[in-house]
């Protein structure tokens, strides 16, 4: 303890650093304990005025790149959120010998591969456990727990925001749109949500990790993303009828042909773990060949959890650990699967006139197709009994198929005269 | 890549033993990246006869002290079991400036301080991954994903046999004796089961939790143990009536007054993660000042998830990871809190005679020592009409109190001429 400290500088002031500042203080014996000597805050960068919260004698700057050339700087800390300034701070960072942190999960998934490669040149640090479940350590399990294991699958909750509206659709009967206002005004979704009902972000993490798992490169541009704004509580009651709870998942599968990357709402069986991970929590599931399943659970979001990863990264650089078990870009031949590729089971939700032979005629398209079904509920009455053209939801989930066999199959069932509106399709899996 | 190997001897050759031979073999090149160098096996021991397993080249001996004595190797993998024997390799390998890693639970729980003081003092690494929870890498969780935490309380599944039968009782109405007999025939428990059914290995894991958890000592004499023989089929009942699952915990929570340490069943409620974590399976949940509630789910026993623990502590060391986070036994003022000072609800289960008042008189026991009642379940039949003594059981579930007023209140309840005979009584947590 007695080692010289391990310097760093703070770029951003928002809630994540402002958690990360009141961390720092609050547990500051047993985090030198733990790493070894003390981290010392030099310098904190803030574009905007500075609040009133407790620097811990750091200096202050509006000029957020002034931070990163003190000399005395070990570490920089980026926190900026948003994406080009963020992007060259880190690049900036790296080239002038400081290790790296961040929690900022779009410039990895787009630019990790370079942060990765400039910090192994020069020996380095770039650490993210932050940027992926918050305050789960779920970059520690690949990279560290898991360092053993091929990683055969990863499943996750990644999104709370997604997670807290499919539980409130599901529990309290919202509709989307309600649980989505609801989120807003809880602070769990951004007045502009598309990043996180879209699946954008999601799809941000499960790039990241699925780099870490596999060795591959951060190939967000090839990561099949669907958000969950299309979903209906007859959806969610559907499936809850069959047995299953609808999640947002990110899904990451290696196969021999390569890796499947894909976001999507995903129907689960009710009594798998996942199932029952509520609300803006988050969960990852990695199965790998030794561990076997193993699940991790936890806030995926808040100041509290996130600076708990951030200064996890912070202690474990100050204690050595530059990059250990980080293996993403260095299996560059993985190739991705495209979606069309993939196999999952299906959950359709064709809207049809109330007229007989229909459920046959749709039956033996997907029969045609070498499509078998697993489970069907057809209502007797229709939804809307008093309108001119009444019609009947016709709901079948398919064991599983290929993603461009029920693509065709889709076609048709869509073309089909008695079908009045777009047939829903959430693909169904059982991990297992 | 071209730096010198990690060389290893292994003694045991076991089944664990021989997970690790084979998953070193499996996955070298994975292995060799993330350690940074290649791990050699230099010598394997075993006082039994060699079976007929690849030693990747290794030396084999049926003298594990031999191993520990050779120059050439810098870790030792304890793998023998016992207690005796492998006390005195770890303390032996230790001395002549060995790493060690182990998966031997009870000579942790019994003597790790003197291993990490020995390990601290010659700075090597002592790693116990494998020590708790299997392939669930939770010892990581605390000593780095949770470094920067203030650590509340500790919650886990953390013995797979316990949890198999607890599962098997409620799910498929079966008696403790006949789950007992499935999970021997299964392998899930051993031929005398007293260890995992009667808490003793709970506690060995909980000991070490608690350590990493609060940097206090190994202190298993002071772990408050109670095992699952004594549960019935009418307790998992009355217990789903309420809203509850019988779980076998082991609970480690901090206070101004020290920590509390106890392994015993717990009725927890039915929608909590925990709750749903079913069969051999292991489950531990951290609450921290900074994260919140983090959970770990996965394997806590077989070959592959132990080998995967044991392969990551010397993937760990081998990248130069030496006891890192490690805190055990550094607080030495952290004070055991007697059960009989701990607070929790209690559900019991009275049989009564069925005659008039006898609710009423327990209840007011109860409300004489300031307990108050959370529910009750009262059979309006007896459960045996026909015997000469009809008797009823009278099911209560209390709100939180000292389990000192409680032992108070349950003798005199005991006492009770209408009480037909021993009162059942379980702790109940809601974790939040």
């Amino acid at each position: 303890l007695n080692q010289p400290p391990l310097t760093i500088a703070i770029c951003g002031l928002g809630t994540v650093a402002q958690g990360v500042l009141a961390l720092l203080k609050r547990n500051e014996s047993l985090i030198t304990q733990r790493a070894g000597r003390p981290i010392q805050v030099a310098a904190v960068a803030s574009r905007t005025a500075r609040p009133e919260v407790d620097l811990l004698g750091a200096e202050f700057s509006t000029d957020v790149r002034s931070v990163i050339e003190k000399p005395e700087v070990d570490l920089v800390l980026e926190l900026i959120g948003g994406e080009t300034l963020a992007d060259e701070l880190v690049r900036d960072a790296l080239l002038r010998g400081k290790h790296v942190v961040t929690a900022n999960k779009a410039i990895i998934a787009h630019h990790g591969d370079d942060y990765l490669e400039l910090a192994r040149a020069r020996n380095l640090a770039f650490a993210f456990e932050s940027a992926v479940a918050g305050g789960i350590p779920v970059i520690g399990a690949l990279t560290r727990g898991l360092a053993a294991n091929q990683i055969n699958w990863i499943a996750g909750i990644i999104n709370g925001t997604s997670n807290y509206i499919l539980s409130e659709m599901a529990d309290n009967g919202q509709s989307f749109a309600a649980a989505l206002k609801q989120a807003q005004e809880l602070g769990y979704a951004e007045a502009d949500p598309t990043f996180d009902v879209g699946g954008i972000d999601a799809a941000h993490k499960l790039t990241i990790l699925a780099a870490l798992a596999f060795g591959m490169s951060m190939n967000f541009d090839a990561v099949y993303t669907e958000g969950i704004e299309a979903l209906g509580g007859d959806d969610i009651e559907y499936a809850r009828q069959l047995g299953y709870r609808i999640r947002h998942l990110g899904i990451a599968r290696r196969s021999e042909r390569g890796v499947e990357l894909r976001v999507h709402p995903t129907l689960i069986p009710q009594q798998q773990l996942l199932a029952s991970v509520d609300g803006v929590m988050n969960a990852v599931m990695f199965n790998s060949d030794a561990a076997g399943d193993t699940l991790y659970y936890g806030a995926g979001a808040g100041a509290g959890p996130t600076a708990s990863a951030v200064v996890a990264d912070l202690i474990d650089i100050a204690a050595g650990g530059a990059q250990r078990g980080v293996v993403a870009g260095q299996s560059p031949t993985v190739d991705v699967i495209p979606v069309e590729q993939t196999q999952s089971g299906f959950y359709l939700n064709i809207p049809s006139l109330d007229q007989p032979g229909v459920f046959a005629r749709a039956a033996t398209i997907l029969s045609d197709h070498g499509i078998s079904i697993d489970a069907v509920i057809q209502k007797e009455h229709p939804a809307q009994p008093d309108t001119e053209h009444a019609w009947v939801p016709i709901v079948i989930l398919t064991h599983p198929v290929s993603e461009g066999v029920m693509n065709d199959a889709m076609a048709q069932l869509q073309a089909m005269p008695e079908v009045v509106d777009t047939i829903k399709r959430i693909r169904v899996e059982h991990f297992g």
